[in-house]
């Protein structure tokens, strides 16, 4: 391994909450604000984040998805209208009581999620079944007010994207929950390298006010889960109390059957928490702000030519490259690129030119490879392309390792205690018994996938009839 | 003229107000909520603002500036800081003072611009003058608790971006403010086709805390001028009480010197009434979210394999298009998507197909034009171009026809009153002329153009030596 540990920051198997924050801080990804669990977005992050963004974005216009744009104020009164969702959200809004100088006859929550808005936008516009469905999202910030807050995992205000779709039948609206929940697994799976499972969520883990609520789970280095993406079906239940309604095909008055799905800058934290390591990012060439780094090393007129050069050559092929051509030293400029978890670097030095030469190093694993100039071009897209595949096959074997089959309560907390993952095991169906496993670090079920293995006929816990086989993990 | 006035939409010379909310309306542009002043932005009217985002987004990404996300609240400590920015912002801030159940220590602002936070957060990244210059931009929703709204002219939540940079020398920033007024009047005049008187604020209406803005001005179908996109220059009149201090070449501590600049989705209210018309919306090419629609007429076998080839030709050369197969009637349909604005429109029905040919049929000026199938591709550039060239000149002449050279106050109200546009007239530099400028139905100072003409000696007011010339007009 040509890599050398980078001392800005914490080993990451030393205090892996530590060196998350250190990479956070490091690379430029967020900065604390005066307001607690708000953060600034740095230009850094903000750059992954608009190309999550891009690829999401063109993934639901594809499918047939508009972006829209309803304001971030919901009045008291309408988060009121259905009961859950209120029980669910109303605890942890923030609330605007003044207008200026005057106080405001309702207090206005500012949205934790927009449900309520778009139901109230659909019961206007929609008439008939000629109307449907409406198949709409929008990008934007939400606001939580939670206790305890960390940078992209858990803020109180966070970047997402939520989708809001009604339907003329059940059918329809649960296709497209599946079919939404596909398309993250794709997103994660493709452009992040992220392994997931999918499945459904019990009772008690399910979105305040759906039906059901289908999810992805990550597993990350550490061995704790992280719910990365939801996608929900509501079925009517938001639709009779907000009167959505709509004449059908027999000319008959019903309720919409409606979804909403979504995916936040947790993300970014995923990123951080899957494939960074002791030298600080390490980003997937589809997704990274920049895919390649051309590091001068001694800058000499050869040198800086044949950078500069390969620099418009490459942008012309497409690649997000940038050129550092700063008298740094070469162990300052790698380590700095290493940080920001640029995919892959071209080291170019005046020996490298005499020989016709220049080193290709890869974040991914560190290898080092000497590449003839004129072959760079066809090394470049095979080379990304292994990275990104790496990246994931490394993350899934991760996964696999740190995934258990287990009958034993015991057994599973002792794995819990030492390395964490995800658990397979046998489940009743009750809440006492989702509450009883909670007593383990805190673990909740994670999701029933949609194949579920037969392990044993009884529940771990109680020991009674299994019905389902569930995931079970800590969390963040 | 081939188009018929679309009889859902008031005529614009009968009731401009009520033919603007009619567009709004029909157009599915924006949808009322029950919160006061906050509007749903439709998908058509963000796509419109998708496209606006991408290019501007593109030009500011050009001339190297980043994008960033800041929070959305301020606390009211921060926003307090800076004396004149607080006395003209906080009178409009909606405040949060409730997190959950309790009570927040202190309150918060959501967000009416962010100087502060930039300032707040540049305060701490910054230390020499190798960190500088900073050159970023945000894209988000900001909050002023306006008493009359309007969708897209006034709202109490409106889509901007703010672009907020810091620089070492005064020099540096102030080109930096001309910089981005520039590209802001490329924008309006190259992609918006709307023409722009472009100039400084007069101190009574600059930016409250700026040393001075820059502003671009536009005027209405009406007369009626709007404030289209402004560029301030602070000097270091935040970077002093925030704080933000850089180690100079001479290794002196020295306050940097600021900008910031920002346009909005109050554009999409001049794109209606600079170039909207009695049968809805008229879109320029370089914006429209469709800038084609293929309508069918009388649909058999090969109307519809005509209108799916060209289609798909059209895709390829990488226009926006929209193909509409349905079974409306001719009439129902062109009249559609002239509300929508759709600048060109290809018909196609049995008898052109027959004939080898094709109607192509002008949103700007209704001219229609037979063209053999095999043109089209080449007719269709040409013709985009005409129209967005027309557009434009159309405007410029409306403008130049409305604004009027004024030596004498009788004339003003009289022009006002009647056919009201732009006034160039002498001004002595006080704010009681100012003021009185003001009693002729609202009238303000638009702007000081960067070169001035010389009209006459006399202050248009009190008659007093002139200091300026300047452009006035009545708002929005």
């Amino acid at each position: 391994m040509a890599i050398v540990k980078n001392e800005k920051i914490t080993s990451r198997d030393e205090d892996f909450a530590k060196w998350y924050t250190d990479i956070v801080k490091q690379a430029h990804l967020a900065h604390y604000t005066s307001v607690k669990g708000c953060v600034v977005f740095e230009p850094y992050a903000f750059a992954i984040w608009e190309n999550m963004q891009a690829t999401l974005d063109k993934m639901f216009k594809d499918t047939g998805h508009e972006n829209l744009y309803m304001p971030m104020f919901i009045p008291e009164s309408l988060l009121l209208k259905e009961a859950e969702h209120v029980e669910g959200f109303a605890p942890e809004a923030a609330w605007v009581t003044y207008g200026g100088k005057n106080m405001l006859e309702e207090r206005l929550a500012v949205r934790p999620t927009s449900e309520t808005l778009f139901c109230d936008y659909y019961s206007s516009i929609v008439n008939s079944y000629r109307d449907l469905p409406k198949l709409c999202n929008q990008w934007c910030s939400v606001v939580r007010w939670e206790k305890s807050t960390r940078p992209f995992l858990r803020t109180r205000e966070f970047l997402w994207q939520e989708g809001h779709t009604i339907h003329e039948t059940a059918e329809e609206a649960e296709a497209e929950t599946l079919r939404m929940l596909n398309i993250y697994k794709k997103f994660f799976e493709e452009y992040l390298a992220i392994p997931v499972l999918v499945g459904k969520k019990t009772e008690k883990e399910k979105f305040a006010g759906a039906e059901y609520t289908l999810s992805l789970e990550a597993l990350m280095y550490d061995g704790v889960s992280l719910q990365s993406a939801t996608s929900h079906y509501f079925g009517q239940k938001f639709s009779i109390p907000f009167n959505v309604k709509f004449v059908d095909r027999n000319n008959k008055l019903q309720n919409v059957y409606q979804t909403s799905w979504g995916a936040s800058s947790r993300m970014i934290g995923a990123l951080i928490m899957v494939h960074g390591d002791d030298n600080g990012l390490v980003l997937p060439p589809k997704i990274a702000p920049k895919q390649i780094v051309i590091a001068t090393i001694r800058n000499d007129e050869n040198v800086l030519k044949t950078a500069s050069e390969l620099e418009s050559k490459l942008k012309k092929c497409g690649y997000r490259v940038i050129l550092d051509t700063s008298d740094k030293s070469a162990g300052f400029k790698f380590a700095e690129y290493e940080m920001k978890g640029v995919p892959l670097r071209i080291e170019i030095g005046p020996r490298d030119v005499a020989n016709g030469n220049v080193q290709l190093a890869r974040r991914d694993n560190g290898e080092k490879e000497n590449v003839k100039i004129e072959d760079v071009l066809n090394k470049v897209p095979v080379t990304l392309e292994s990275i990104q595949k790496n990246m994931y096959d490394k993350a899934l074997k991760h996964t696999q390792e740190r995934t258990y089959t287990c009958t034993d309560l015991e057994e599973v907390k002792k794995i819990m205690n030492t390395k964490p993952g995800f658990i397979k095991a046998m489940w009743c169906g009750e809440l006492e018994c989702e509450l009883k496993m909670k007593e383990i670090r805190g673990m909740k079920s994670r999701c029933i996938p949609f194949e579920e293995e037969h392990i044993s006929d009884h529940c771990i816990v109680c020991g009674k009839k299994a019905k389902h086989m569930v995931y079970w993990g800590i969390q963040y």
